[in-house]
């Protein structure tokens, strides 16, 4: 954290911040100019917001710069290693590149058993699929509840495929558990912070979507949350964020996917269904994910997009999602990085 | 809602969408144009976002345009009267202004107890302070909870002030009610559609804040959640949005204030202090507010913002705050409405 | 400008950087921490990005942080008392409100002396109006050019009001200069540096609207280009920026007054025709501007809305225009402003 | 254009919407639902934003809504073929990969000579570089002039590299067009309408850089000024766009890559330099772009970027470069593009 004062501020402004900061136990470094007057302070691992709120508020300071980043236990400094992340056979993390596909919503039995098996034979290694939806208009379909997790449990069982679902309160995370591999929690509740709390205290891993406007920053620190009470076991999704331009649902930021590797440990998972809003943007933006290093992709998929009751639109048909596996397949092997599960496929 | 056809598209695919339409208990009116056909669909009161992704998925569709607004009972053209919310002796919603002012959060009996009685001094009608408080870090100040709240009960009690204080999860609603007159659900969670719907059961007024990157659109729909399950006491506040600008900790929408008044028939009050998030910038966008037709304004006040534990950057002193009060009366005035609760401070 | 270093970094890489900095006449004071070192810069008063940029790259350097505002002329530090630019009778930048109006664009004759008549009546004292207009599709209208000029001109002498006109292009500034009293550079052309230069060297005041996508410190570095020439005659002007609001053309951003306000000496104008898009959004926001300390108001007025070539949608008609200023009047009594002239309007 | 009357509207502000269509040789077909009447506009192939605008403020209108795309000679309705540019023996749109690499900024014959020959050697198909350039402040460096093309114009010739500068103003073309194969017009500039409409004169291919905070069709708009001036040689190029997140410069927006392609005829190159603003973020943008379907990559590349004039921070060196070409060859083969001049280069 660097204090700079005001030109020309008093002397005493000086003494008041520096005997400030030995209160909460901080040394600062003066260094004098011509002009202006910084002071340096050393020795803070987790930066207090509030401490320099209430500096720069001193008469005779003009700002306080912070220098530390406010995360900690997902930061590349506290862990140097990936994290690599077991369920059942697969893993997230490491070399191979893990497909999470299915559909939105659970709808009806016929459409999450046929989809599961698609997304089988097509070569997806962990089922999607939410029961719990959250839903911008309270007169649209808000999911089929528990009796969506027995449709979502049997497609699992029979398929063997691994599932991940979305938890969307902190009184369900008890039920939730029951069914899921994975736990997501979507971008609407990035900042729930009472649900990260709970899901933090699960034993199960937790997938985390990017806030629709949340900085890099922000989400990490909604990932501390989570690692701070003891789950460790945290995946990071990119699902696109909102801007000014309305093609597009939202705008992906594919960027976000090796910033993500170069300042945590943790795995990365992209998700071009609702990062584009539209189906023919899928293929194209799963492609420039897997190339920039994402760990995985989790795709959207419906036997019949424009009958599904959630997310048509961005919906992939059975064709299009095995087309688009055999897409990936190359891309994915041009940065070194295998198909999961593809050897057992064989 | 308006199917617009793909030029040269087929005949059979203008059928298909006509029956998918009467499937759907919709009429359809063909225009037939040189270069384009287009298909009105009218008597849809509601917008079904479902069944437009679907129709535009349909071969032979160039696009699928909503007219309808998919807000309803929060609208104007629903309830075309101003709605007034009585807590207490205060009225939200009529002619006059409500100012509620406070500490961010509680954090000491002395601190509540002395913000509390310097802005009902200076003219406030309502109480505002925090509990249970959202955090972007987990490292950070999370609030005192119920013995938060039990300080907040006695300044209500000493001052007569009624007191709006925020919930963060659906499991304290239950508590949160026995002691608040309003209860506030903050920007973070206006999505957060579990709360949404326990307050719309609650037997209080509640307050919805903006999302900080909420269309006007998602917000009324928020609202809708809320009305839908019965509670029609509602709120909103404009508390700004994230943009690219990174002077202030938010843009505040002052647009949304008169936009407001035209879509809908419930008061709208701004806060200042998280739309600007630096304290000498909460005057003058506490003034444009009002000018714009602000029901009213919700202001951080304490006693040493500097030693404040969350948001002291954006808390106003108590003198700072009783200059504020006197700013205010005389643009009140010019826009035709009163401060509330003046004549009886007199 | 602070260097921080990494955690752990070499010795040698301090001694660089420290080299690095002398060489660039600068002089660097360690300040060793526990965990991390710093190097504070101090010295520079106009903050050389490059040379920020190039320290960053250094081995060991973790991030550069500036801490000098990189514009000066602009900046009260440099000028303490409020500028005030004189265009006739009329004083910008002082205590009255000055208010701007007229047609978006000139169109004919009888349109604008029309309008130039009923401005005047209504209190306006600056006539605005565009021969040279920037289109966002090569199809639409584009303006009249000298015509346009001309048509200005001749309302100009007739009702005595100050012509304020846009330049879109370095080879047009001498033109210009023969017929307006104030150039305007518009949103689009903020930082076209060519033309900012050019209009630094014209011997007329310079009105530069803020770009749609500006932040205020790239503003004001435009603003440092056409003072940088030797022309201290510059107005600002909010005319709002993009978010992902769409109810609005743009998001007015009203914090941006005060703001400049407290960081330079120049005067700033709003508004809100452009700033909103939406004709019955101009009043309030105009009211909102006026509280919050804007020095005038830019106004869209034509005889016939619903007939313009250009911006019909936020024009107001001469009644509403008539309106407006008697709105105005009382709000800016109440910021203790009074509208310019109207002494001598009686 | 649809025309969406409000509740309840008077017959006869049907009549009047119809008479007015008319009046502007527009077919109004009427639709009459139980709620509300629609009135589908059909036969204009351009948009007319005026008119749009117009009809909105008429008596009983609700809202107007565009069905047209409003540009035409860039859409792949108006030229289904993608359109191939061929610069010397280099073709940009059809099969290959194009890569443009060089300096930001030509700074001195050394810089310039050894860049030159070292992208040139790793497999450049194009040389860039800045004679004169846009910059935030005036303080900063601006290009050297003339004397700067010479020195390009010397590497040109050398390496037998075709040359891409940037044209700031319209009063340069002139003297660019003797220099350059390609001229660039910057993100800057791209709503800097004369300058557009000269390039747009010129016998040259031109590459136009989108807008830091325009949407799609904004782009595609200026683009339809340069073609509609008879120059159908445009290339798009995506370089990043403005949001909220502080982390990168800019978001690069990867999808606006399939976007383009979808809706025009024209290739789009990528530049993951400005796009993130951070050297080590180009290699895996610039992947991520080739997988989303680029026609082409430009890349800055400096000798020793740490003592860059300009955008040091962004450049990569001549190891980093020829490392990226060769991660960037795999994954051009894994989506069926070949680099350009692969074969010469053996």
């Amino acid at each position: 954290m660097i204090v700079v004062m005001k030109k020309g501020c008093q002397e005493a402004d000086i003494t008041d911040v520096m005997r400030r900061l030995e209160q909460s136990d901080l040394r600062g470094h003066l260094s004098r100019g011509v002009e202006r007057t910084v002071i340096g302070v050393v020795g803070v691992t987790v930066a207090v917001p509030e401490l320099r709120e209430r500096i720069e508020l001193m008469p005779g300071v003009e700002e306080v710069v912070p220098i530390s980043k406010p995360f900690k236990l997902s930061s590349r400094e506290f862990e140097p290693e990936d994290t690599v992340i077991r369920v059942g056979d697969v893993e997230i993390g490491g070399n191979t590149l893990v497909v999470m596909a299915g559909p939105c919503a659970a709808e009806t039995r016929e459409q999450v058993m046929s989809t599961a098996r698609a997304v089988k034979a097509a070569g997806a290694n962990i089922l999607r699929g939410g029961a719990f939806k959250p839903s911008t208009s309270p007169y649209s379909f808000r999911g089929l509840g528990e009796e969506g997790l027995k449709l979502l449990a049997e497609a699992k069982e029979e398929t063997g495929l691994p599932l991940i679902t979305e938890v969307l309160t902190p009184g369900d995370v008890e039920l939730l558990v029951k069914y899921a591999d994975i736990l997501q929690v979507g971008a609407r509740n990035m900042q729930n912070f009472v649900l990260l709390d709970e899901v933090g205290k699960a034993n199960k891993p937790v997938m985390l979507k990017r806030g629709i406007s949340a900085t890099i920053q922000e989400w990490l620190l909604a990932v501390e949350y989570i690692l701070s009470q003891g789950n460790r076991q945290v995946i990071l999704c990119e699902r696109g964020i909102r801007t000014f331009e309305t093609y597009t649902r939202n705008t992906m930021d594919i960027s976000a996917i090796p910033i993500i590797h170069k300042l945590t440990h943790l795995p990365v998972i992209a998700d071009p269904s609702h990062g584009t809003g539209k189906w023919y943007l899928v293929a194209p933006m799963a492609l420039a994910a897997v190339a920039a290093g994402a760990n995985g992709l989790m795709i959207e998929v419906h036997p019949t997009p424009d009958a599904a009751l959630k997310d048509g639109a961005q919906s992939l048909t059975f064709e299009h999602f095995e087309e688009l596996m055999k897409q990936v397949a190359p891309v994915a092997a041009a940065v070194g990085r295998s198909l999961a599960g593809t050897g057992s496929r064989a």
